[in-house]
């Protein structure tokens, strides 16, 4: 499967559904932040960057989720929101902890906010969709069983991933192997995704058997996210994904590409990567040696191969789930997903 | 009333329940740690202040609130232990916010394990309460509805303690007057306390008017809470408060005491009050001319005055509620918290 039959797989409709959502989302979180009146400096940069833009691709998964059971979107928005929300506290508080600077295009809320307020903002963000969320559901007369499910849930998520964030602070300790890694990548990436599949089914029905199928989905297509993301932070276009050519291996991030690659790389070439890897300061031309040694090694067709296994894993679950257009729109999805330039 | 009145209305079997209380909730954070096996960094980093020490005053007055209702200590262990861990987490994040690098005698979570593992240390408290919190009400069979109140009461306090540290870090925006200061108060630090004793309260009564007088107890006395602390930071033994004469004049801090006296400086003293207020270096001297400031206008007979009204309110509200030795204890427990030495 090349990367031009992966965007013919995703078709318009599940585009103009996306963007329909996408704007349901963003309608809520804007009354959200309306409806907090004081203080303003808190809300400003609490919602600065989930104002910045975004995919809203969690929300999407969640509501897709639930509608394959018949939930209205009206039902499912308010989870869908939380989980943006939620998404949106963790990166705050991870561009602090990775000192980044930039993201969606502006500067991060640290850098605009000053590192107390952006500290603020996201844990004002987690308190405050629990309190939210609440409401919402018992306003819309959502079984309290169901209430509690979701929020045991998302808290069961956010575990995860502060295990997954605290490996990946700690790659030295905590990610010697490709098996690390992809743990890693579940506990901070997927668990997110996972949970935004779970919250849909457990919103539209009671069969373990089904929850844990949207369940995989979630895990698997998270997974492969990931993997994608790795592979366009060294192989992405820069004129479409923005950033410097080979950004990952000047940041020196451990992808799984640079993990394969390091397990094969001789002791003169690992000296000759890592001396590139890591140092923001690379030029071009180093740059080029470092994704020429991976390339020796394959690992772009190898980290492909894996990503798309995944994906694969991931459709095969939504077999025997009812069949309509929003399953058919979650099987678009993780084509897109995985597939995307971007 | 003097200090020591106040000692000899706290008796010696409150003070033993209190430890009993305290062995309780130690016992039980002690192990919900040791279900965390993975992985060791987030866990040491997320129980270091918890472990250092600390009254555990609001899980006692959440423990004494439900009790009064005859809620066995077994079932508000969960919600007192709850909120033992939300409070541990806003410290350790205030701490980050306020550059604080001690703690109850230890370095700050910060200073211990870096920053990024301390964001991480409170954002893992905050999560993790909820699952814990969740399962083991389900397991307790507590009803429903009350988990649904009980979280829904959690979220909301820690709303009202993110608007309170924003005002507190931006005071020269958000706290110009005496209300403005005693609205962060409430926010910041009542909040917590208010909740604790709200919390006690929807454990055993579904009563409004009952579930309101443990409420107002609560937040009456989390404001004089603040307000003898102020007085503490100030005028405190430092043989018992093991921090230096004026503490908080050094530190800048802008307790009721310092707005108070502001408002009535002159143009001269204010230039000498302030040459000297938040200068970390300023001599035992310097100390001495700005505590002879504040007490030519007597802020502290003033504060204590506010002080004494509001632990007063508290007790007040305490009326009307089934008469037992855990009512007494509260009542006791006001008295102890406006007097403490340190």
């Amino acid at each position: 499967m090349d990367r031009v039959e992966g965007n013919k797989l995703a078709s318009q409709s599940m585009k103009n559904e996306w963007v329909n959502v996408k704007k349901m989302v963003d309608k809520e979180i804007k009354k959200i932040a309306e409806e907090i009146i004081f203080p303003e400096d808190l809300k400003s940069a609490a919602f600065h960057l989930i104002n910045a833009g975004g995919k809203r691709i969690r929300p999407f998964m969640l509501m897709l989720s639930a509608a394959t059971f018949g939930v209205p979107y009206k039902v499912s928005l308010p989870a869908a929101v939380s989980i943006e929300l939620l998404h949106n506290f963790t990166l705050i508080h991870d561009d602090i902890m990775d000192k980044d600077e930039y993201r969606r295009g502006v500067p991060t809320t640290h850098v605009t906010y000053g590192e107390p307020m952006a500290i603020l903002a996201g844990d004002f963000l987690f308190s405050h969709l629990h309190k939210y969320l609440i409401e919402k559901y018992l306003e819309l007369g959502v079984s309290r069983d169901v209430i509690i499910n979701v929020i045991l849930a998302l808290s069961e998520a956010m575990d995860n991933i502060c295990y997954g964030q605290t490996m990946d602070l700690m790659p030295k300790k905590y990610i010697k192997t490709i098996d690390d890694y992809l743990r890693m990548v579940y506990y901070k990436t997927a668990s997110l995704i996972e949970v935004s599949t779970y919250i849909g089914a457990i919103l539209g029905t009671n069969e373990p058997d089904k929850i844990n199928k949207l369940r995989t989905y979630g895990k698997n297509i998270g997974i492969a996210f990931q993997i994608a993301d790795d592979i366009l932070g060294i192989y992405g276009d820069t004129k479409v994904t923005g950033k410097p050519v080979g950004n990952d291996i000047r940041m020196g991030k451990h992808t799984i590409l640079v993990m394969m690659a390091l397990n094969k790389m001789s002791e003169e070439e690992k000296k000759i990567f890592l001396n590139i890897f890591g140092n923001m300061s690379a030029t071009d031309d180093q740059i080029k040696i470092a994704i020429d040694i991976l390339n020796k090694y394959n690992v772009r067709r190898e980290a492909t191969k894996i990503m798309e296994n995944l994906a694969s894993e991931a459709i095969k679950a939504l077999r025997g789930l009812p069949d309509n257009k929003y399953k058919q729109y979650l099987e678009e999805l993780s084509y897109f997903i995985i597939y995307r330039e971007k």
